[in-house]
Formats: C-alpha cells, structure tokens, sequence
C-alpha cells in the first residue's frame, strides 16, 4: 500500500524534528563512500537521538511494509547504507556519547554514532585504547564498526571488532528493544545473538547501544618500519614470515608502488621510500620494540627487501590512511576486500597482478597484509558501465581466492556491491540458513533488505 | 506416530553396526558428569563414524520426529547431553582424527571427538597448542567445548572457544550438512553462522569437523604461583588487581580451603599449602616469567596473603584440575558457574558465602578468579529432593549475579539444569529471539528439544 500524507504525519507526530522530509538535508544520508548511488528518492530520514526514535522509527516502517536503510558512519564501502527509493534512512550519528568509561571492567558503554578515532582519543586520556582501528578511523563509528565487524590497522595483533565488543542493545525490524551480551568476561548463558548481530550489516536489528571492551595502553614507544621490494610477490612471502614472529607485528600492511607514488604526491612532507613494487610497513610495541623492529627489519631483507628504514614512533602510519583516498582521487576507486589464507598471500598478489594484465586495466593493491586481506583497486572512469567493468574484474579476482580457499569479503563486507559474489562462495543450503534467520527475524523483510545475505 | 521396528529397521540397513539399541551398551552415552539422570530408555544410539552416518541419523530423526541428544565426550556439567525417552542419542566420540597440521596458516583440521588434552599432546609435538584447556581438558572433547564455548585455565589470558575457531561442518536438523566460516584469518562474507553454532549445546546442528586456530608454543618456561589468603573476598580484590597487571597472567584461579584440604588428602604428594579461606593460583610465561611471578606475588602480598610460594613450571596447576572430583567424591558435587563484572567478584564471593550460611548448606568455591568466573559447588546427599535443595540454593546465586550486572552461566552452559534460571536473566523479547532462530533451523524441535534456549 502506498504511504499516504497521514501516514507520514504519524510519524512527524512521534518524532518532531528529527523526521526529515527535506530531500537536499536527507541526500548526505542515503549513501556511503563506494560508488553506488540511490535508485530513486528515500520517503524520510530518522535523525535519531534516543533508541526510543529508532524502535519508533522501526515499527512504523514494519506496519507499513516500508524498506529502511541504516547508516551511523557513512564510510562504508560496500553500498550497505544506501537508501531504497520510497524507503526510511534510519541516520544514527547524533547518537554519539560516550557513556562510561569503566577502568576496573575494562569496559565502555557508547553510543553507536561516536567516531572511531573520537572514541579513541577520549579513551587516551585516561589510559585505554579500542583496538579496532579501521584505516577511515576518523571518519567511521564504533555502531558501524560493529555492524560490519570491521578490521583495520591493528587486527594482526588485536583481532577485528567482535573481539572488543561486550554487549549490545538493539532495536529489532518490528521496533522491540532487546539487550544481547553482557558486562561478565565470560557468558554461555543464551544463544551467541550478540555475534550474530555484530557485521549483520543493518539487515538482523539497529544497534544503538554497546559496551565495548577496552584495554590499557602500551606504556613504551612504538617503532616502525618500511621495507621496499621489487616484487609485490616477495612481499608477500616477507608477510608469512613476519606474522610467525614471537611478539607478533601490531601492524602488517603493504600498499603497492603506484599507492606510495601517490601519497607522496598528496603530501609531500611524508617523504616515504618509493619502492619498485610494493612497501611493507609494520609496527612493533611494547618493552623491546627497538629490538623486535630491527629483527622484522631483517627478516624483510632475507625476503629480497631492497632497502628498509625504521623510525621511533607511529607518525609516519599515516601512509596507510592516506591510501586509499589518494587512489580513489586518481581515477582507481573502485575497491575489493578478498581475504586468503595467509599462506597463498604471494600467491594471490601475483593472481591479481595477472588479471590486471590479462584484462588491459590498472589495479592497485593495499593489504592488511598480516591478515591476508587484500583491497585490489581498480581504475575506473565516468559512468556505470565504466564501474560494472571494474566491478566484474573484481569478481575474477573473487573467484580466484575462492579456489585458494579464500573468501569475497574480509572486512568491508557485503552490502550490495558484492552481493553476486556470495554465489560463488556460500552453498545454496548455507544461503538457506542465511535466508531463514533473517526471515525468523525481520518477517517483512524491511531491514536492509535484498543485500548482505 | 510411534516408531514403528520397520523405521527402526530403515536405520539399521543404512549405518549397520553403528546404529546400537543394546540398552547396557548406549547406557554410558546417554549421561554427562552432571547429576541429571535421563528419565527413560532412548531407542537407539548412532555411533558415528563420519559426517554421512550423522546427517542420515537426523534425516531420519527429522521425518519421524524422534528427540535427539548429542554427547561427545560427556563431560558436560549442564546435562545438555543427557538422552531423552524414546529419543536417539548421536555419539560422536569415535570422530575422532586430527586430519591436518597446518604450520603456515596456524590451523588444524579435527573431527569433533578428539580428546582436548590428546589433541594438544599432539599439537605439542609439532610446536603448537590449541588455548581452550578446561579443568576436564583430559575428558572433553574439542567438539564439545565447541559446543558449549568452553572456558578453562587459559582464557582469562588467551580467550575462550569462540576466539580458537575458525570454520565449522555442521549437520543441520534435516540432515543437510553446512559449512561455515572459513580458512582466513578474516572474514565478513556472511552472517556470523559460525559463531551461532557455537555455545549452541547442541540445539541448532551437530559439529562434525572443526578449523581451529593454533598457536606456536611459548618457547619460554612458566612459573606458578601460590598466594594463601585467610579471607576468600580479600583474594577476590587481589584478583582484580592481578587481572590488570601488565602482562595479564596466563592463568588466575581460586580453589577454597575445602577444596584445598580434600586435594591434599587424595594427593599427599602436591603438598599444596593450606589456607585460611582460599588460595589464588597463578601462572606467568615468556621471556621475562620469573620476574612477572615475582610482581604478582608481590601483588598479593598487598591484598593481604599470609603466604606466598612460587616455583618453575606447571607442575602443582595439576591441583585446580583435581579440585572439582575431589569436591564431588565428598558429598559436594551440585555446581553452579555465574559469572559476575570482575569488579564484582570478591562482592560475589562474599554474597555466596553469606547464601550458604543463611540456608545452612556447605557451599564450596572454585573460580576462574581472573574471569570472573565463580563454581559454587553445593553439598548435597542422595536422592533428587537433596538435589532440587541444591539446585534452590545455586537459583538463590544466579539471582544474586544478576543483581550485580552479572549472568547465570560463563562457561558450563545451560543445558536441562539452568534452564530455569534463564528466565531471571533474558527478558521476553530476547528469548523470542532465540526460539524464532531455533525454530527457523530446528522446525520440528527435534535437537536438543527443551534445553538452552
Ligand atoms: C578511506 C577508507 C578506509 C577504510 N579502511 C577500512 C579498514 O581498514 N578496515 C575496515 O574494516 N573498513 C574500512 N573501511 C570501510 C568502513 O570505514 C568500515 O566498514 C566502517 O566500519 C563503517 O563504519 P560507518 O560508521 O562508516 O558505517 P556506515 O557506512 O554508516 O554503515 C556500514 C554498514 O553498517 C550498517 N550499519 C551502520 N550503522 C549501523 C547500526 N548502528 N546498526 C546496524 N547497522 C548499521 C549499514 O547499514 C551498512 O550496511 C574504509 C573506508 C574508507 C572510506
Ligand atoms: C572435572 C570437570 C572440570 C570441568 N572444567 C571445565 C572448565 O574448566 N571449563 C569449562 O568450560 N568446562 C568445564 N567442564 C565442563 C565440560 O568439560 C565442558 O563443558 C566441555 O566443553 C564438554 O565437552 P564434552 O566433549 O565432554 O561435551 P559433552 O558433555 O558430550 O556435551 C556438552 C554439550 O555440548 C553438546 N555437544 C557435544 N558435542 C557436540 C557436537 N559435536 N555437536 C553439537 N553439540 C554437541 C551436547 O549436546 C551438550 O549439550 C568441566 C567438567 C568436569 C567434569
């Protein structure tokens, strides 16, 4: 049935200003920062404040049958906060305090809308960090974090975002509250719900609540190192050895010779080594760091590192972050995120160069190397056709680490650009799985409907 | 419908021998080391061999709709495994390989029945451990503790189950076999199937083969400490301060002068000194072990322990795994396992003791202190009605943890025996949650039917 007049002014009723019905004000929020567009104009906006606007929000979409798009952060890259043309933006950023950081637990309880890097610097100030530490740290919520289950910079060592995350409360399709997870170190005590909820990618419930975990920070220096090869392969290989180190890197990324290339362009002041293929960049933390860094330095070396720098501090990271925007603002934005066991990392690298080759168009990579996460990057003029060309160069590459036993997305996940690729990935009867959950949990299929699952 | 000897006779052409109906024979596989009995003969019992003996058995279960109970190693606490009346019992214990090492990528491939203290000995030879190390680490099978996200002497340091895998095969209900999660250290490519799955006792598919995540052995020997405390809340707020340190000790527990007293009468050989109220034991590993012990010694001499040991290796850790048989060989074998906010712990302690004199019933502790995580263990004489004045008094703890930010189970599960305390905890809308999940996989309520959720 079509939305009538009245059935908006319900809505206008109940929240006020916060439902938002000027296209020009909403337009920010139905899209993320992958390439996809809207397909035609969303009804309204929720600018929520309280879980109260969001389960509001939520059962009047459900009795009306209308689809809702959620989005907290916005630096998604997969399409999954795109709004529906006729839909409801469920929009969480103005729900963004921190509600208390307890030392004793090790825990924080924050509302989805604070940034990660915000986050962050709050914490640094009484002594504790979040791990997860996506490279768009400044632009990304912790709520989107969880939704996607993100990774970043410190997964090598600190795990990806369910490993710091303690407890949710979140608002379900038909607009009830319910509270999953607990304070406790420990729980067995229900269904793992809050792990079903965490990278459910706005399709299961709104998370709009959470008690993350927290740790102290490292009271000694960090070091860096820069090692440059002239083979993005032996890069890789550098990486399996690196990751076998006894401490483990903090961080273990690589960014190809066309990303260094760029990033000193953009800021010149960096000054990074320019490798001849790749530069792998890691970092050690803690006592020895000094230590540890130069024993990573050498082993680089052994891998055919051409030349390798280290440096106290973590100043010079910000490469890794300057990245991708600087890539993108050079025609190659549109991004993949295949994951593969690390042992077939090389190998993979070298899979992708091969297809970039085969098919006449440019492909950058990044990694979180440590990981085996790898972001092709791929060149891509004006227009869709421009952009479905790259997107099925993707799809190759997709296949490719599906036969390494890898896997389409390792952590931007799979909104509704990678959608077609979980085909080839997932049996017909995990999709079932997948299909009959989300049915369980959102009958009227108003959540995000048609991506992730 | 009845079974009928004709349905009977459909299972026996399909799996011959490994489809028993000799009662003395299933006898064993029906119970756990819980106190729970079942409550009338099961008609069979499916010792699987592989993966295809598992999803006929519940193929078959699902069309005739016959009450499944699923036991690996049996050492379950919760009677989560115990057989049903009438229903099919699915052992598991003699799936029981290792089918691969893989060093590059730190993973095993293992079939659910290996034995978690076998599978580690083997792991050992090539350099590796596998961190979940229940009490029961020479019962429990790794199955198992999948199933129930097991905890144990490491997590407070290394994390619980869940952190330990990476992928799963999973017969569903119906009999069709899933895989989820995958080889890669990341991976966001579909809902967290796999962390649902796990801790799900059985109720939503049977395990039949696991990836698990492996660790290079500590190259470093560890060091044990003793801390004998004449106040069991004074070791609680020592826990607090321990669990803080920097490096976290690899283990933090607590056994109670009882459980103290009757280990050193069945082993005379541990001469493990006797305290007051409880003793806190702990371990530290790596380089710089010694000194770390000596700190957390030194720690606990602050919170008030009159004595303190410390000694090379693991040696005497072998008591807080005799603790609980010990406990349970003299009348005190009904046990509980809240887990409360750490901060909370020493207020927990103390609150159970207060419970036990109140009701005049001896109530011993043993904790995973550093987890928060609390065994009350309840005497109790024979008969069921002594067991229901067991089960009150625990009833009367949860309620108590749960005042304190706290939940009804951290590791042991909840099984046919916390089931009524789950209703304290979740509130309605969250357990509607898990029903419409287990009804969406489990249509016909035939797993595990009644238990956990
Ligand atoms: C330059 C750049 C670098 C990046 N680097 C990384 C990286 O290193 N690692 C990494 O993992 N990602 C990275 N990303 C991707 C992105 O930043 C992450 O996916 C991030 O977690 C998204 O958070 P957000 O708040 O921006 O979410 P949004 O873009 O708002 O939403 C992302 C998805 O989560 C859903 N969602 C958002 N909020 C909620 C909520 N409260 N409840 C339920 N569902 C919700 C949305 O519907 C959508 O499907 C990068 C992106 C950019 C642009
Ligand atoms: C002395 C003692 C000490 C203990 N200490 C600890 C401890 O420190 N930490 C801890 O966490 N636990 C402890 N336990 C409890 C128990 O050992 C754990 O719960 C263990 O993980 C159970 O493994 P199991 O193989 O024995 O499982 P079982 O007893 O066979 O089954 C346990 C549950 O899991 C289900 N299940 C079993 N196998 C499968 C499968 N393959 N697929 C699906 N479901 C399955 C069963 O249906 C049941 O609900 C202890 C128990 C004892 C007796």
């Amino acid at each position: 049935m079509p939305i009538t007049t009245d059935d908006l002014q319900e809505l206008r009723d109940k929240l006020g200003e916060r439902f938002v019905t000027d296209q020009r004000a909403i337009e920010p929020y139905g899209k993320d920062m992958s390439w996809m567009l809207p397909e035609g104009e969303p009804l309204g906006a929720v600018f929520a404040d309280r879980t109260e606007d969001v389960s509001i929000a939520l059962a009047w979409a459900n009795a009306h049958k209308v689809p809702v798009s959620v989005r907290t952060g916005g630096s998604g890259l997969a399409g999954g906060a795109v709004s529906y043309p006729g839909g409801l933006i469920i929009a969480l950023h103005n729900m963004n305090r921190i509600l208390e950081i307890d030392h004793e637990n090790g825990i924080a309880v924050v509302e989805p809308g604070i940034i990660n890097a915000q986050l962050n610097k709050e914490l640094a100030k009484e002594g504790f960090f979040f791990a997860p530490d996506p490279a768009s740290a400044s632009m990304c919520s912790v709520g989107g974090n969880i939704a996607t289950n993100a990774g970043g910079l410190r997964a090598v060592c600190h795990g990806v975002t369910i490993n710091w995350v303690r407890a949710l409360e979140v608002v379900l399709a038909d607009g009830r509250v319910i509270h999953v997870g607990s304070k406790t170190i420990k729980n067995v005590s229900s269904l793992n719900l809050k792990e079903l909820f965490i990278g459910s990618e706005g399709t299961l419930g709104v998370i709009t609540q959470a008690v993350i975990r927290i740790e102290p920070l490292n009271q000694y220096d960090n070091y860096t190192f820069f090692a440059c090869f002239d083979s993005a392969e032996d890069a890789g290989y550098a990486t399996v050895m690196l990751r076998a180190c006894e401490p483990r890197p903090v961080s273990l990324e690589l960014i190809d010779a066309l990303g260094v290339e760029l990033v000193n362009k953009r800021n010149p002041d960096l000054q990074i080594p320019q490798p001849g293929a790749a530069l792998l960049l890691g970092q050690a933390e803690g006592e020895n760091a000094k230590r540890v860094v130069e024993e990573y330095a050498q082993v680089c070396r052994e891998y055919g590192a051409t030349a390798v720098q280290f440096e106290e501090g973590t100043r010079l990271f910000q490469v890794r972050r300057d990245a991708y925007p600087a890539l993108s603002a050079n025609g190659m934005q549109v991004i993949g995120d295949v994951s593969v066991p690390i042992s077939r990392l090389a190998e993979a690298i070298h899979g992708i160069e091969e297809i970039s080759v085969k098919r006449g168009r440019k492909v950058s990579i990044l990694a979180h190397a440590g990981d085996g996460n790898i972001h092709p990057i791929v060149e891509c003029g004006e227009g869709t056709e421009e952009a479905a060309e790259a997107e099925s160069l993707l799809d190759e590459v997709c296949r490719m680490a599906i036969g390494m036993e890898g896997v389409v997305s390792g952590e931007h996940g799979i909104g509704h650009l990678k959608h077609a690729e979980i085909d080839h990935l997932l049996s017909p009867d995990t999709r079932s799985v997948q299909r009959a959950i989300k049915q369980a949990l959102d009958p009227n299929n108003i959540l995000t409907p048609g991506r992730k699952i």
